[in-house]
């Protein structure tokens, strides 16, 4: 009698610990989690479980730091399901007082891929054995692009993203991508000091040849060809990581995630109350446009959403701002405000050492 | 003496004659030829020569027509040349109170092509033989967008080209392509029917299934497959066109181009005055913004262009719309206007029997 009491009342609490953990992880994050917090915690040890939940904690802390500068406007959370398997949660400000459109996405995918789909996905296209002709695979990732309603406050994207494929034999290949770069209107020294110095840092704390190397590749990679123009100035970007072990990339990737609020928040408080003419604006909505042409030209994200089956369009357009603007033959004179950031566009600079 | 006289005559006559002839066409055209007048009265009977001289008179008919209703406004006119050989000519018309954005582009390039680019010209991908891997071309074509101001006016393209590619063996290939369609923010029927009829007429002059045909290639051309929409009502939609015979090619395509004037003036007549509300601006600013989509990530013509080596960038993007939008989920209520266009959209109508 006494034994089974206590067997019950250890059952009991243990219930009890769990409903607890659940209305925390609840108001933590935006919505539930795609893989249920039960399945979360049963496999908490493994990697895909503790990288879903940081997505979750990122897009969390950016939305909670965007709507607490924008507090007439509010996100609004839709989950949605993937048919194929998984699913994901959008999260989106549109029409603010601070911010144009501000978009923070996650989505936790999985199912079978064909090997094309599977070596496309890879920007080493590295080949892999599939059993059947198809790979079992899961990928997750927290993506965002804070469009602000100010030209003198700048656009800022980041995506963090993990990736887990079985091979015939059972050998899992995995690896991790990402990046968090900005895209100004007008430049601002300090913003891009700040900016840098802060993903530099971040990068540091794990291999001080990181922040080169992917500083370097995310100037590679937002290259807008046919204008011979950046998309912005920079920030840091990887793919295909995979070395030296899974848990220090996820280290890595962590703290790049942390930094985002960081690198970018300061950048907004200090503009977002400036004053700024017709012209100005003018400016901001034909580099929109620039925005635009990348973003449907060449972002390999975009085409590969578009591409893959059961993807939800529009979470992955939800990166495209607000409103853009094209006008034919636009040179701004020489010397001018507009003039300077082109020149940056074009000759990327170290803007930390 | 007498006959030297009279042949010193005759000579003078022939020059004046000239200069009569050129005159007359500076008048008649945008800008110069870029072939030249000489060069094209030198060549006269060959289709090149027409087919350039059809293409300048279409833009200078297209210019005059939009240039009459927007009297306010004018075109700048920009020659181009491109270094690899040939250039152009760029009319557009901007913030105009009619159009907000209006462009007609004539080309004429020619050059040395790989066998790959060759194949990639042609939407059947014919290969071709090359001589040391390098075939001479010629291509030309006048192309054109135009956005109008009022959301009751509907957005017209059109684009009419010509290609000649010569063998290692020294024969030439050639073929027409080109097209004339319709993309509403709103439906008018009336409006569809009278574009749809106007074209069908040119066709059914040369033969009766060429309407039929190129009517379903331009609905199933302009189709945004990541919406499961069209750009728009359709219209006509040709390429590779090379029988029966280069003249009656010719001339059903010189049909088609006087037909351009003729199916969407009377459109823009009818409803430029139309009174609208910021509701109906804003549908048509988000319906751009699907403008911008199939241009940038489908139009065949945008990444053959941005590609090609020495080509015009402005002249290319000038087919995007002046300014766009982009709003998450946006979703019009049901048997709303908005959802009337968005089902035509979907499945494409036949407008005339």
């Amino acid at each position: 009698g006494l034994a089974l009491g206590l067997w019950r009342r250890q059952v009991a609490l243990a219930a009890a610990r769990e409903d607890e953990e659940e209305k925390e992880l609840r108001q933590r994050f935006m919505a539930p989690p795609v893989s249920g917090l039960r399945e979360l915690r049963r496999r908490r040890r493994e990697l895909r479980s503790r990288m879903e939940l940081l997505i979750m904690e990122t897009q969390a802390e950016v939305c909670r730091a965007l709507a607490a500068l924008d507090p007439g406007a509010s996100f609004v959370v839709d989950s949605w399901e993937r048919k194929e398997g998984g699913g994901g949660i959008s999260c989106v400000l549109q029409d603010g007082e601070v911010f144009e459109k501000a978009g923070v996405n996650v989505s936790v995918v999985s199912g079978l891929l064909s090997e094309e789909a599977a070596r496309q996905m890879r920007s080493r296209g590295k080949s892999l054995k599939a059993k059947d002709g198809k790979l079992p695979f899961c990928a997750m990732g927290v993506s965002s692009v804070i469009h602000p309603k100010n030209p003198h406050v700048p656009t800022m994207h980041f995506n963090y993203r993990y990736f887990e494929i079985e091979e015939a034999d059972g050998t899992k290949q995995w690896w991790f991508g990402g990046g968090t770069d900005l895209t100004p209107t007008y430049l601002n020294e300090e913003d891009a000091v700040h900016f840098h110095k802060t993903l530099k840092e971040a990068c540091d704390k794990h291999d001080l040849k990181l922040y080169p190397k992917y500083k370097k590749w995310c100037d590679d990679y937002f290259y807008i060809k046919h204008r011979g123009e950046r998309r912005g100035i920079g920030g840091i970007f990887f793919d295909d990581m995979d070395s030296p072990s899974k848990e220090e990339v996820f280290q890595f990737v962590k703290s790049c995630a942390k930094a985002v609020v960081p690198c970018y928040i300061p950048i907004v408080k200090k503009h977002c109350h400036d004053s700024f003419t017709p012209e100005e604006k003018l400016w901001q909505q034909l580099r929109r446009g620039r925005y635009v042409e990348f973003n449907l030209l060449y972002d390999r994200g975009t085409k590969f959403g578009l591409l893959t089956p059961g993807s939800r369009i529009e979470s992955i357009l939800m990166s495209l701002p607000l409103t853009a603007r094209w006008e034919y033959m636009h040179n701004p004179p020489e010397s001018s405000k507009e003039a300077e950031i082109l020149e940056v566009l074009r000759n990327p600079k170290d803007w930390v050492h």
